[in-house]
């Protein structure tokens, strides 16, 4: 199976991106992704405990049992800590774009991404939705890239096709994330598109073990967002045999885990600020969860990540961070390894001693790039 | 009762600080405070599984039942993960100094603090520890402080005065700390001298409770350190009634925590490249904990910090880091106030909306300079 780097849409959808005035800049800031065809969704979302109000109205519909034909995502506002006021912003927003789409206001999606606690310019977005449904195209996708972009220097894409009862399958996802990027994900948005056709619950199994092996191992300031979101749409115009179970499955889940991992890391390469790439490893952990604890601590000492922009090696502030986490490591047992720091990517190795499992996990340094990025955002 | 910020040393202590050649830089490294008469002594230290071996050393020592007479410590070295050679190390440095003193080698204690990693060089610790003891002075707590320090721009001392049984009391503390700072101790040594009376049980436990409400309230960058100690020597010699509990318990403890809390203010407003110096309280939590896991979330939020730096008043990453902290506040009751940034001192206050209980913690911006000190640190 092979994952690339670039955005390939599956049968039966359709994108777009415009700027509708959300963003002073006059970058585009209005995405959607439509699909023709009815398609089953599911969603991944923060486990921030203030969720803004497109991930309350998302979480709503996807627990029900119906299905989708459209995402809508803005970038420069969040939409976050807005109040009664936000939750109905974001339903009128839906609303119109289905009454445009001609499709029913629950098969509309929202994401939002920017600035929290202001309240979305509605003017924006009515005025902005007709021109974004007219320009929806095959070839769109590019555009809708762009549009969800916040502090992100490129746009992220990655795609895999595989087979599956003899039909060819696509899954393509797009995602946005440059800081505010933590475990259990991040101020990050990704939406995929696959025209397979799949099971609810098939689908809903296979984005949760694929969000877990990707966005929820990378971290670039541990800061968790309120307003996460990894949403799929599956719409079943490949014709395959619908998968359910078995292989199938097996195969569907592999691509699209490699499609959110070749997104994530993206992400972290994109890290504001950020001049290093570095992979760390726990080896030797009790179980899966003291692995990526140890990998994560060390992903988020502000000291490690100095000394990483520094090419400064400095073992100690692996060895205290390890420590400060609370794992009962023994120092006799205790084992670093540190890769050529003079690199853009580093990896980094640590061997607790304890047991046999290990986890991965990726992150940037910290520049003072980033301190000056986040000192002036807003 | 008065806490001033200089150091005052109560009597029968003597402290003397000189440079023995651990830093390259030449400046002093290596300190001492001793006491002529013997002394009940307690201590607190990293919750860090990984421990330098002075921690293991005055551990063990302060477990015990016996008297001690001097705390030794040297900057510009942790003595940590150095294996059994740094214990070694460290027992013999204890040794040495006992021998000079002409006291046994179990009266006294040992701190480093410094780079992880690398053994302690033995021959400038034996070479100077004569001339450090020559020098003992009831003058010499200026030079002490100066030898504990590592990046810190500043020496910190902090005393208090007060009456017990009409004797007069003293109680001074030193502390060095200025990065890799966090609740439950940071790379930060303190070192209390009183001429205080009191029960071995009763020392113990007024600096837990000081330390509690004092060091473990501050935050300069998340990072715990492996070395943190605060030491405290009473040695009898104000001769007032001997404290075990009631009222002269109270006063004594309130002493040593107005000495803590000014050290550790101290220790934040030195903080690694900070411009600010901010007070976080968090009101209205359901009980202390919660109050203080969500005053420490929006204390160790990187991007808190940054905006602090920025003057940036980006509420959203408040009410971001609370939620992330995971503590299910809503929406509709949770309500932030920042006080005017503009200012070297910022108040932050949240009001949870879930119950009475409320803390405060201090902490610093996150600065471009933060990030170059820690980048070429080692």
């Amino acid at each position: 199976m092979k994952i690339t780097a670039k955005g390939v849409l599956p049968l039966g959808f359709y994108a777009n991106g415009i700027a509708c005035g959300i963003k002073r800049s006059g970058k585009p800031d209005l995405a959607m992704i439509y699909s023709e065809l009815p398609s089953r969704a599911a969603g991944c979302f923060t486990c921030n405990t203030i969720e803004a109000a497109p991930v309350v109205l998302c979480r709503r519909r996807l627990s029900g049992t119906g299905y989708f034909r459209a995402i809508v995502a803005n970038s420069g506002n969040a939409n976050c800590f807005t109040g009664g006021r936000g939750l109905s912003d974001a339903l009128k927003t839906a609303g119109f774009a289905a009454a445009l789409l001609g499709v029913t206001p629950w098969e509309v999606l929202v994401a939002s991404t920017g600035i929290i606690g202001k309240h979305l310019p509605m003017s924006c977005i009515t005025g902005g939705l007709m021109r974004l449904v007219q320009g929806l195209s095959r070839t769109g996708l590019a555009r809708a890239q762009k549009a969800i972009l916040t502090t992100d220097t490129f746009t992220k894409a990655a795609s895999a096709v595989f087979t599956c009862g003899s039909r060819k399958v696509t899954i393509c996802g797009i995602a946005k994330g440059a800081g505010m990027i933590a475990p259990d994900m991040a101020t990050m948005l990704c939406f995929i598109a696959t025209d397979a056709a799949i099971t609810r619950q098939a689908l809903d199994k296979a984005l949760k073990s694929a969000v877990a092996g990707s966005f929820n191992c990378i971290t670039v300031d541990g800061c968790m967002s309120t307003n996460d979101s990894v949403l799929i749409m599956a719409n079943a115009a490949a014709a395959n045999p619908v998968i359910g179970g078995g292989m199938d499955y097996a195969t569907f889940t592999q691509a699209l885990k490699g499609v959110c991992l070749e997104l994530a890391k993206m992400i972290v390469r994109d890290a504001e600020g950020a001049t290093k790439f570095i992979t760390i490893t726990a080896h030797e952990a009790r179980d899966a969860r003291e692995a990526r604890s140890a990998a994560l601590a060390i992903a988020n000492s502000s000291l490690f990540k100095c000394a990483m922009y520094g090419e400064n090696p400095n073992f100690g502030r692996v060895v205290a961070a390890v420590g400060a986490s609370g794992i009962p490591v023994k120092e006799k047992d205790f084992k670093v390894k540190l890769g050529p720091l003079n690199k853009r990517d580093i990896t980094i190795g640590v061997w607790l001693g304890r047991g046999k499992s290990e986890a991965t996990v990726y992150t940037s340094d910290l520049t003072p790039v980033y301190v000056k990025i986040n000192a002036e955002y807003s």
